[in-house]
């Protein structure tokens, strides 16, 4: 592992300010460093591979729910975005063109693509005839680009990484089924893979995906009390249909439009996952996507080293054959000391330290990252002493996250008890809300806190709206979002 | 699977139109579609799988070779390109730039990658600094356009997917020998699991990497006698490292130029075993990557349908738990004939049939794709039958292709011998060389035939240069490319 100039020597504590406890921890444990091209930043390997741990929990997810990979170009002819009303209001602002191409005018302004439903829109109408074609779901991997004003590493770039499932249904049921099996998928992996508990929900009108007639979201409190969006997906209607003409021959005979989805989660939940578990020490991995969830430290004076580092090698590939994300340092230059906060800086769930002498009585210690516990566990069941460990590293940090959420969501009446509450407290609020746009502009005009969603299950239900005291509508999560 | 407006009902035959035929069974068989952005395809889910599986064997070579994976932005600064003489003139020409982003012009120019040297090199000064840091062994996965004048799908598109090797060393020696691991992982992967056997050797100056000391390939020989390059991988020498800096303090305390490397290989690969491998029934794909290894069709009158679909369930269930990537077609709506039609024209490997009488028997029909044989195997050891048929079909289509290669591969003492064979023959000319710039160009203006590369190993020595009859230097295959 490099070392980095400008090397973060101290992590600034979360209390004291938690935006530079963030950077300062993603630049010291080399998860990413910043590039020469504005909001764009460079995914380094040890960050890259939370990604691919992500992808490969998910992508499996999205084939045993009967969806294939595809792979469709990045650029987007800037007539396609203008098909759409919505959806050129909404990602027009942000678009990059390519105006210049192999020492030429284009013709054409090409867009980079903030997101593809126009150019599977396309595609789909070429593809769908009849009504044995549907569904059509499809699934990309891909990098997008969105030229946002204020970045922020992982959380808010100006390219980044996703996926983007764009489906094509028969009807609105269908269609609206697969919404929601897509958001239970990613609230599935947020909660048992990410050890994130989120709240389910509908977005309001003003917050809802640029096209779509319904989004849906779940939500995660960072441990700051903002909110990250974790994953959306959006019931899409006809209108991406009609936009591009995505027609077919129904069961009757009659051509019909598609009710179409599309859904997506971003290399922003590495950003999640950090700001939920992290703490003054550094990262806390989620065992289930940590790039190394096991560090195996040889200690002991150095005439038994070569004795403990054979055992230690006995012991690792043991581990290695049974899965374990395992890594072994034996450096003698640097003391184990210096290993023990360099990999709980790094956040890595579990630790064993291997001595002389506990090696003669058949044990070693295992030392849990998060709850800081040390145990004696005996060497000749190693593998089911690691597994159940990580197992219990997960549940700790899901049930810590959770408390940490339950004790910052709070309940307000009026707009001037929010405000009051956004200068003391931190957390979601929950509140009534008419279902005006004007009312919910008020509350982030006033206080910062948007509309996060309208959760599906909720403690409590407001009866009036917390702006203008009219009959609450809907009772929504509120909060200051990154 | 969907139907596609504008079905090819025909293949063209492959001694009629090659690239006919190319085309026809690339879209029969639904691999990719044309989008509406020139020269940039749709990899539609028969084609992504393909990559899919490329991307999964390579991935675990990589990594065993001691490679990580990250990402770098995909935007460039126009001024990266201008740091290294040969690379700019080499790009240049095929660059597409963004000019405008968020509504406004940005102040310099950005190129969309065609490759990364010049954004690792940027990155790497920051992170080396000392030997300690070496060797830094990245690799990315990732989009890349050129813009093309002329574009064929898979084989030469303006965006295509790739991965791109960058490594950086303390000296020439270490940095020659990852070059060398790596063309030899490439080797290793495009014969034993795409099933095409290729040739190793050096590209002349003239062919090289734009930026590079030294460019290794491997060149593989399609059906209608042309080479594709399968794969590259290049010796930079110090070039780039001067050019971006990328210094590190040696062990003997010394500021010293780091020697990088970079290798690459792209989506073409699917173009190449399709173009090796294929014949006029269709794709014939190589078991280790086929998205369908296996496709298993009940067959048998109405009565006997109930009882052959849930044997069928039952071996599908063992062998899908094998491993085997299976697939049951059980319409009942389409005639067994036509299926196997399908099925070959997607290029399956190995199909069962599996009628009432033979289950009765304990028997089903194993039909091999590549060498037509049929033949009864037992149910009670399918799996190992499959997978043994598997293997068998591995094996067969290497000889058949290394066969084809050999039976069109020649030798030509001059230039008018390669002419008049140019007309008369296909395939790969060995010849003699110079080393001259200008006889090379000599044989391109010619014959249309360009130096593919000098063959690490060859059965023949050449003495003579084909164009000016001088010493040769080297011994050449000379080849019309893709």
């Amino acid at each position: 592992m490099s070392k980095d100039k400008g090397f973060v020597s101290e992590i600034t504590p979360q209390a004291e300010d938690f935006s530079r406890w963030y950077i300062d921890v993603i630049k010291k444990a080399e998860l990413m460093d910043y590039s020469p091209v504005r909001g764009c930043i460079v995914f380094r390997p040890e960050g890259y591979e939370i990604w691919e741990n992500i992808q490969k929990e998910l992508d499996r997810r999205f084939k045993e729910t009967g969806h294939r990979n595809a792979y469709f170009p990045m650029f987007i002819p800037e007539s396609f975005f203008q098909k759409e009303k919505e959806h050129v209001e909404g990602f027009n602002p942000e678009l990059p063109f390519v105006t210049e191409a192999g020492g030429e005018i284009l013709e054409e302004r090409l867009a980079v693509r903030p997101t593809s439903e126009t150019m599977f829109g396309h595609m789909y109408s070429k593809w769908i005839q009849s009504y044995r074609d549907l569904p059509m779901l499809i699934n990309q991997w891909a990098n997008v680009v969105r030229w946002e004003k204020r970045t922020l590493p992982f959380l808010r770039t100006s390219e980044f990484l996703w996926q983007e499932g764009h489906t094509a249904h028969e009807d609105e049921a269908d269609a609206r089924k697969e919404t929601m099996t897509m958001l239970d998928v990613y609230t599935d992996f947020v909660e048992n893979v990410l050890a994130i508990p989120v709240i389910k929900g509908q977005k309001t009108p003003s917050e809802k995906f640029a096209g779509a007639v319904d989004t849906y979201s779940i939500e995660a409190m960072m441990k700051d009390g903002r909110a990250v969006q974790a994953g959306t997906s959006h019931y899409l209607g006809t209108n991406f249909a009609v936009a591009f003409d995505i027609k077919y021959l129904s069961r009757e005979n009659n051509l019909e439009y598609c009710h179409t989805t599309s859904w997506g989660v971003s290399t922003r939940l590495i950003g999640a996952l950090i700001m939920v578990h992290g703490d003054d020490r550094g990262l806390v991995m989620p065992p289930k996507v940590a790039p190394t969830q096991l560090i195996m430290i040889p200690i002991g004076p150095p005439k038994t080293r070569e004795q403990v580092i054979a055992k230690t090698d006995e012991l690792y590939a043991q581990l290695k054959a049974a899965g374990v994300r395992v890594r072994v340092d034996d450096r003698s230059d640097v003391s184990p000391g210096w290993k023990f906060n360099e990999y709980e800086m790094r956040g890595v769930p579990i630790r064993l330290e291997l001595g002389p002498r506990d090696l003669e009585n058949g044990v070693c210690v295992l030392v849990s990252r998060i709850t800081g516990e040390k145990k004696q566990v005996p060497l000749d069941n190693i593998v089911a002493e690691v597994e159940a460990a990580l197992e219990a590293a997960h549940n700790d940090m899901y049930n810590r996250a959770l408390q940490f959420r339950e004790e910052n969501f709070y309940s307000v009446e009026t707009l001037d008890e929010l405000k009051a509450s956004a200068d003391e407290k931190r957390g979601f609020a929950l509140a009534g809300w008419c279902g005006s746009d004007a009312c919910e502009k008020q509350v982030k005009d006033e206080t910062g806190y948007t509309s996060r969603n309208i959760p599906f299950e909720t403690a409590e239900t407001k009866t009036k709206c917390l702006v203008c005291g009219d009959d609450a509508k809907h009772t929504v999560v509120f909060a200051k979002a990154y």
